[in-house]
Formats: structure tokens, sequence, C-alpha cells
């Protein structure tokens, strides 16, 4: 039987890493498919939502990676255990996307001006990505059992880690004062499913 | 004893109004606190997210609107019953915010020129909107259940009621090809709790 999941996406982590983290997080087999620039073109208008990635699961296509992303959270109890542990999970995943929105927007939007981009970047890397470190931390330090959310590894783990990926590309001490972050990221990179695929994984730069 | 939730928003249906609906749709007593915008400022610091809506949950206060409406619906079986069901309620959810991040951007964003607040807003209620639209028609036309997501009242519902009341205001004729969305809001407007909210709450411009 052909694994009931695959993962549409360009070869880059970009929206479509914490799927693929999730999943292996969760030891689930899955397609991993990864679309050329070349191909996009004349794929675009027959994926779900115009948009990659997009999710075959039992035959049929979902679009939208953060609904995708929560579902498969749901399925394999990486959403957090109790009701108000979803809720926080959900809030740092928010917060995680709001970051991403705002890099996007300053890279691709096409109807800013140059400034107008800057200025979203700069806010971004220097005020947003800032004050979710701060706060990463701050929960990192009252949390005794080493994840975001609760005892167990959850889907703000994943996400947090992932966004950072790109970040301490370009900022190598971003952490520098963050040694909580530090030592999640350790854990990150040492939870058995996870470091296989890390180790894996095709390197791409964004 | 007091109600366990508190919801905070200004007196307007805007960001506030779906977590109002849920919990009335669940029949969950709560307190309906509406700021005046004078006390906004002095009030701002000490919100969870420096935003509104927040809610006051057993105590503690959490902010962000959507993870609050996720969380009541998750609590009070409104995110639709099966995973999957789930998963498209989520991705209906996306959608609409993706219009009302785009209006609000077109109203509120001190960084944007005024043409490109027109653009913005022009292209969410003359693609966004419609295309959304036709997506719903569609969906309540394969449902034979008269709800957007199985056969039970979800979030989707309501958030997809909640989105057209300001637009209904602004553009009479918005349902003139929709008949089954016309049908679908009788639905939710005659809902027993949520019918009686409706004939009380404030009446407010958005």
């Amino acid at each position: 039987m052909p694994p009931e999941y695959k993962v549409v996406y360009f070869n880059l982590r970009g929206r479509g890493e914490l799927l693929r983290l999730l999943l292996h997080a969760a030891g689930v087999q899955f397609v991993d498919q990864r679309v050329e620039f070349a191909d996009w073109p004349s794929l675009k208008s027959s994926t779900p939502e115009g948009t990659l990635p997009y999710m075959v699961i039992g035959g049929k296509e979902y679009g939208e990676s953060m609904p995708l992303a929560r579902y498969i959270a749901r399925k394999y109890s990486l959403m957090g255990i109790s009701e108000l542990d979803q809720l926080n999970a959900d809030i740092i995943l928010n917060h995680i996307d709001d970051i991403r929105n705002a890099v996007s927007r300053a890279r691709n939007d096409k109807s800013l001006t140059e400034d107008q981009k800057k200025e979203i970047e700069a806010k971004a890397m220097t005020e947003l990505l800032p004050k979710l470190l701060r706060r990463m931390e701050t929960r990192l330090t009252e949390n005794k059992h080493g994840y975001l959310i609760g005892n167990i590894l959850s889907i703000a783990d994943l996400a947090f880690f992932d966004l950072l990926e790109t970040s301490l590309k370009e900022i190598h001490n971003l952490l520098e004062n963050f040694p909580k972050i530090r030592e999640h990221r350790k854990r990150i990179e040492t939870y058995p499913r996870i470091s296989k695929y890390l180790a894996t994984r095709p390197d791409t730069k964004i």
C-alpha cells in the first residue's frame, strides 16, 4: 500500500518544512515530493489553492500550510495535551506565522516600494523576532520539561526550531543571549526521528 | 460563581464577534466586556498581546483572536467532528482571515500610500470575497445538511456568517446570485441561541 500522505512543495524548507518535520516526528511514512521551479507555472492551476505546499491525504488534495500543520499535529498528538496547552501552542504558531508573513511580504509583495519592503523586513528582524526569542526563552526557563508546551514535543517546538533555521544562517550570534533556546535546539536536533531526517534532508538556503 | 470566561473587545463586531458567537452557540455564560476607545491607550500595555480581543479563561489572560476561536470551538464541539472536517473548517477560516487581514491592512496600515490601500481593498472585495462566495455556494450545494462542514453547526458557519455582516451593509445585492448562502444565513440567524443574541446585541457599524 502506498503511504497515505504526500507533501508537495518546492525543494526548500520554507512553508513546507513544518509539515515534513511533523510527519517525521510522528513516524509516519509520506511521499516528500519536491517541485522544480520550472514546473510550477504549469502545475499552479491544478493545485487546490493555487499555492504550495499542498498535501494529498487519502487520495484527496488539501492546501494551506498552517491548517495542514494543525491537522497533522492533532492527529498525531503533537498539538499539546490539555486544551490550554493547545491554545498556547496555537498562539505561538500565530507569532511565528506573523514573522514569516512579514518576511515573505518584504521579499515578494510586488505592490510595495523598495523602502517599504526594507522597513517591513527590518521590523520583523529587529522587533518581532527578538520579542519572540525573549518570550520563548522565558517560556523555556519557566517550563522545566525542556519543551515550549507541557512535557512532550509539540508543533510549537518544531515550528520555532524551523523558523530559526534560516535566521541563524544569516545572523550567527542570534542566540548568544538565549541559552535555553540553544538547549532547546539541541533537544530537537537529537530527537530520534528528527535527527535522522535532519541528517539526510537536502541542504537548501531557505 | 462568576462565569469562567470573559471576552474583552471594543464595542464592535470586528475581530471579537466570532468569539462571542461561538460562546453563545455553545450556550456558555461569559462576560462580554466592551472597551471604550478612550480607555484603550491606558489599557493596551496590560493586555497579553497588546491587542484586542483578549480573553480571560480560568483567571488567566490569553490574546490572539483566531487561536482563541479555535480553542472555544474545540472545547464545545464546534470545530467539526471528523479530523478531515476539522481540516476543512480550518482551511475556510484561513480564507476568511485572509479577507479580514486585507481589509484591515487597507484601512489601518499607516506605511501604505492611499493608492496602495485602495488597491488592496479593491482586490479583497472584487477577487477574494467573490471567490470565497463561489466556493461556499458550491459547498452548501454539495453538502445536503445546510452547514458548511458535516451536518452540524461549526466555527466555519459562524465565521462566514460574521464576515458577511459588514459586507452586506455596504453591498446590498452581494448575495443576489448565491441562494444557498442566503438560506445558510437564515439558518444561522434562526439557530436558537444565536437568534437570541442577534436580537439583543449592540448595533455597530463594523
